[in-house]
């Protein structure tokens, strides 16, 4: 969270594995600055949301038609929020290990540059983010001492918040990512972050 | 097709009983004159396109937190376009009497007329655009002798135009509607409308 204090908020519920979860990530503190809106990052797995749908994978990939026209849109969109990418060669990467930090991490005011730098990985570098030694990649570009932070998300403390954090979301009535709360209004997709933020800009 | 000699085209594939289609069909013909853009009305069929996904019905009845959301954002949308809108008691409409018309008036200068007319009549006034007597009343909006074409949509010879569209929509990789096409690049969904308008329009 980035808000100075009495800034509005607007909740950002995100997936690292998730494709226009990026466009988001790389967007959004920039348009919250600009519209004096705090961001709150909700990091969430996007596997038993659809699991729950009755999808053991993602519908891009259970939807070959579909899948097929959201990597020409993706890269469309891309081009157009001025962005770089690339289609990743694995698709979806399993997140778990950096989504376990940006839970723990997700009022730090290092969240915002970690999470770019993973789907950065994901999105332009082709990397594998479950990978242990990009997740410590990633972190080293946002923190001092990410090794502090990689021992604490493995705790098994800390290791059932992001598990409860997926449960938030599916009560919440979550079914896909990004998604965006401003006070009660819930908002889906990427394409609509920019209603979103002003929904959120106006509650002030 | 209401374009002027030498405008470029905009293929406009779309389904009366589709929510997002509403909003293009309420939309296009002003944006495209605007655009200098000529629109190639394509309807088609909705069930068999679900159907080939392994669904009986819209995927917004089949995932029932996606539908609740999507009258949400329906609603939302039709305000910041200056559109009516009223949730229909009955979704999705079985859209095969008013879909025959528009397969076979799709060049003809009333086509966006009759669109207009019965996507009213679904989002706004909550009528059964299957029932006769009001797929008549929308097209006596546009056309001066509606029962003429009446007549001969219900020809057999002409029933099997909208299979034949429907066919070809799923040969071209159309997933849901409205799909948009300027020459070979596909958009998908109302919130592409602008970005397919202006891919239409750079083809000049």
């Amino acid at each position: 969270m980035r808000e100075a204090a009495g800034w509005p908020t607007l909740e950002f519920w995100f997936e690292f594995g998730s494709t226009y979860s990026y466009l988001s990530v790389m967007r959004i503190e920039a348009l919250a600055e600009r519209a004096r809106v705090g961001v709150v990052w909700r990091p969430f797995l996007l596997g038993p949301v659809f699991g729950a749908q009755g999808l053991n994978t993602s519908p891009f990939v259970a939807q070959e038609a579909k899948g097929r026209y959201m990597w020409t849109d993706l890269a469309r969109q891309a081009r157009k929020h001025g962005l770089p990418f690339r289609q990743p060669s694995v698709f979806p990467r399993n997140a778990v290990r950096p989504m376990r930090l940006a839970v723990l991490g997700a009022d730090q005011p290092w969240i915002g540059a970690f999470c770019r730098a993973v789907m950065r990985q994901n999105f332009v570098d082709d990397l594998d983010i479950g990978d242990p030694a990009h997740v410590r990649g990633a972190l080293a570009q946002a923190v001092d001492h990410p090794d502090d932070w990689i021992a604490r998300a493995n705790d098994a403390d800390n290791r059932p918040l992001l598990r409860a954090q997926t449960e938030a979301a599916q009560r919440r009535g979550i079914f896909g990512a990004p998604t965006f709360f401003a006070g009660a209004e819930m908002f889906w997709g990427d394409d609509r972050l920019d209603d979103a933020m002003a929904c959120a800009a106006a509650m002030r």
